[in-house]
């Protein structure tokens, strides 16, 4: 008798996940189904983790802080070793972006689940990738192509593409390592600052310059790269609900794109991403404006938080693909047989306290009831009787939906948010936060941009009769 | 602020189900996503129950004993005018096809979400019904369409359609009421006993006879028909994996229907829903030969365990179809805009011992984990920390999976199937009974028929050293 009836053949016989949380269990899910044998990791702090459950094989990695165990790069080697894995899933954060992990995967005979390594470190530096998406015929902001080495030089140059500008880390990403300025005479403290914090985080203060647009919405396009040269799109999320540049919802499709610009920017991230040599799963991201021009913003290696959506309207299992990828396979569908159907949306539920600048609370999960039922997924990283650790992101779990439509979609949503009940000393959660963003009028006509959920904290401290102010 | 964004406007303002379990929440949750307000009953036994929690309201109908409770009539419409309802959702078995119920209900300004009462009791009567069904052209068994009034008529029956034969109870259905009858010395006991049997069950000793088929597979056919007279099909779901006569698995599609007998099935379907004036969705049941001949045997007035399936490959809501055909709406979809996409499984999970003869196990859910992730439904009436009773069925969760193809299907159910964990002090659960199914060669092979699992249990008896014996 057959183990697994549906298992296909891959070259990957035995993974180790070199993650933790949700994405950690995504991953192996999609092991168990294609019949590849689960090596998870932990740290000390995650010896309940939900993931271990789905593992053939789990090794213990280092104490709770993420530089002595997620980030501990000889450590997953050697569990790797240890367990007889023959290849890394990285995941999302931690390594999955590192060329160093990337290439000391490849000298130990393991294959790296994402780009070469040297296409990594390429990408590692947003001034020479914008250089290389301009040679590719993408479209960018107005602002530096090269980095910005003296402040006089930058107030030069944002004069000359105009105020608002936004000051870029080039080694940063994800929201981190930026600062909006509004006006010239805000842009020296902003600069130095900026700086001063690349240096601090990234170990590189290398920044440059763009234009920051006002009616922007973020729309990232997922791409699918494999080594036969065949590349294809699946389609945009739209992430612009975002607080302080940490995304918080995302959709697919997005309200502001049509069909044509769908296509349009569909090819140019193919193209973008063939112009760098990129393989694996992929995301391009854009800013769209409200006269529907894009702008490249970055390239993520990696895949992302935000996936499920874009699986929910393609039906295309994303982790597969990258799986297949990195096997050497080719992909398993072509850009004809890609279509998007009806609407998905993603909350990532965070153990935080909204009525208290978001701040994490961590705790022992008492009880934990998520949503089910109808186009409803949960993507968690906790069962009921585990503990979310200080030590890591506070993300709980994230809930997708699917609806044939938008409307019914942010009514599935609704629904779905209002089942969850998380019980714990010490212990809240975003999710009352998310009803409240989903059913404002702005949001539900599509018509919010980038800055909406920090313009609404402003509005809400308004309009219980403090200053306009920041959540935090 | 809006505070249901995809909440549309429907006849149905606030409806009461008078239901329990799993299809109680499944029909809450979409009445939250249209904005219709939900009223909850309860027996004394489900204090607990996972529907309360979604219910804007919730009324207790009495003790334990489901006669007492959600089969006693007078308590549930007083529950309805005491909480203000217009409607009633009865779910399936209790009242479903009750068409005293529906007609009561009526009477007290209650739409009933079904058929109307004049047709459920047309369709009460097996043998009325497949003389209505002959007449709109449907194939049947060879087997008498009129009551077999004696032992001597059946005999000489039996003896012209061939054995095996299927001795049924007129008002049985659902797998209850029916015996098989191998040879003709074995014809007057069968018949006495389940003559004797209906009329102790049902009240009503009325049996006919049909051939047995012994390679069919049960194919049924979902159908949704309005109030305006539009009736559409939304492809079959096939229910072979049985244990005496109970399903277990079910699947869509079919393995034993092509896109041409689909069609001919479909349309069949409709055509007779519509000769017995049908409104609602409903499920025209088909056996199926290993020629790809199909027979009607029982259309089922109301939403089926198993409507989950396809739900998954036809992306269409039954119940909020259900709400609006009862609201008077017009179906909201034509039979062009129904596309059978990928497969989908749904298992039975019941809280049962295997090895007891699937003894139910109730008791407390000390620990309850369900499976969830991509393309993963779970349709649930239990919560961590509820009772299961002994009081009623002993389904636990439905689990219901989706995949592009049956095998990626097949090994999604068993990683899904892999995550259930379920303490409680002597409670057993079917789980690992199902993954022994789906990993069956003949299963995984499409190649089974409606006795396999019976047959299966023979197997194992007798490969376990004693003789081939039914499990229980």
């Amino acid at each position: 008798m057959d183990p697994r009836p549906g298992g296909r053949q891959a070259m990957i016989r035995r993974l180790l996940i070199a993650n933790r949380g949700e994405i950690a269990v995504r991953v192996a899910r999609t092991c168990r189904e294609l019949g590849i044998e689960v090596v998870a990791v932990y740290s000390t702090a995650d010896r309940d983790a939900a993931v271990l459950a789905l593992a053939d094989a789990s090794v213990c990695i280092g104490p709770p802080s993420a530089k002595d165990s997620y980030l501990n790069i000889p450590n997953i080697v050697e569990a790797a070793r240890q367990a007889g894995a023959d290849a890394i899933h990285p995941g999302y954060g931690f390594l999955s972006e590192d060329p160093d992990f990337a290439e000391i995967c490849v000298d130990n005979d393991l294959i790296f689940v994402g780009p070469a390594p040297e296409v990594m470190a390429r990408l590692g530096n947003k001034a020479v990738v914008r250089g290389l998406m301009a040679r590719a015929g993408l479209p960018l902001l107005p602002g530096t192509q090269d980095p910005v080495e003296t402040v006089e030089d930058g107030e030069r140059i944002a004069a000359e593409i105009g105020y608002p500008v936004i000051i870029k880390a080039a080694a940063g990403g994800g929201g981190r390592g930026m600062a909006v300025v509004p006006a010239k005479h805000e842009f020296r403290p902003a600069y130095n600052a900026t700086r001063a914090a690349a240096h601090a985080v990234f170990r590189d203060s290398t920044v440059y310059l763009e234009r920051f647009l006002t009616d922007a919405r973020h729309v990232e396009i997922q791409i699918l790269c494999d080594r036969h040269g065949n590349g294809i799109h699946l389609g945009e999320r739209d992430c612009s609900i975002q607080r302080r540049r940490q995304k918080l919802v995302e959709e697919a499709p997005s309200t502001r794109l049509d069909p044509a610009l769908r296509d349009e920017m569909g090819a140019a991230a193919v193209r973008g991403a063939a112009g760098v040599g990129y393989t694996g799963a992929g995301t391009m991201e854009f800013l769209v404006d409200g006269d529907g021009r894009f702008y490249f913003m970055e390239l993520n290696a990696r895949i992302q938080v935000e996936h499920p959506v874009t699986e929910m309207v393609t039906g295309v299992d994303l982790v597969a693909e990258q799986l297949r990828i990195a096997g050497g396979e080719p992909l398993s569908l072509k850009q004809d047989d890609v279509t998007i159907t009806g609407a998905a949306i993603e909350c990532r539920i965070n153990a935080e306290d909204p009525a208290s600048a978001f701040a994490p609370t961590p705790g022992l999960l008492e009880r934990l009831d998520l949503p089910a039922g109808p186009w409803t997924r949960v993507d968690a990283g906790y069962l009921a009787g585990a503990r979310v650790s200080p030590f890591y992101d506070s993300l709980l779990a994230k809930v997708v939906v699917w609806g044939p439509d938008r409307p019914a979609a942010l009514a599935r949503m609704d629904r779905s948010l209002a089942e969850i009940r998380v019980d714990g000393k010490g212990i809240s959660t975003t999710a009352a936060f998310h009803r409240a963003v989903l059913n404002h009028p702005v949001f539900a006509a599509g018509e919010h941009t980038i800055g909406f959920v920090d313009e609404l904290a402003g509005e809400q401290a308004a309009s219980e009769g403090g200053r306009p102010a920041r959540l935090d």
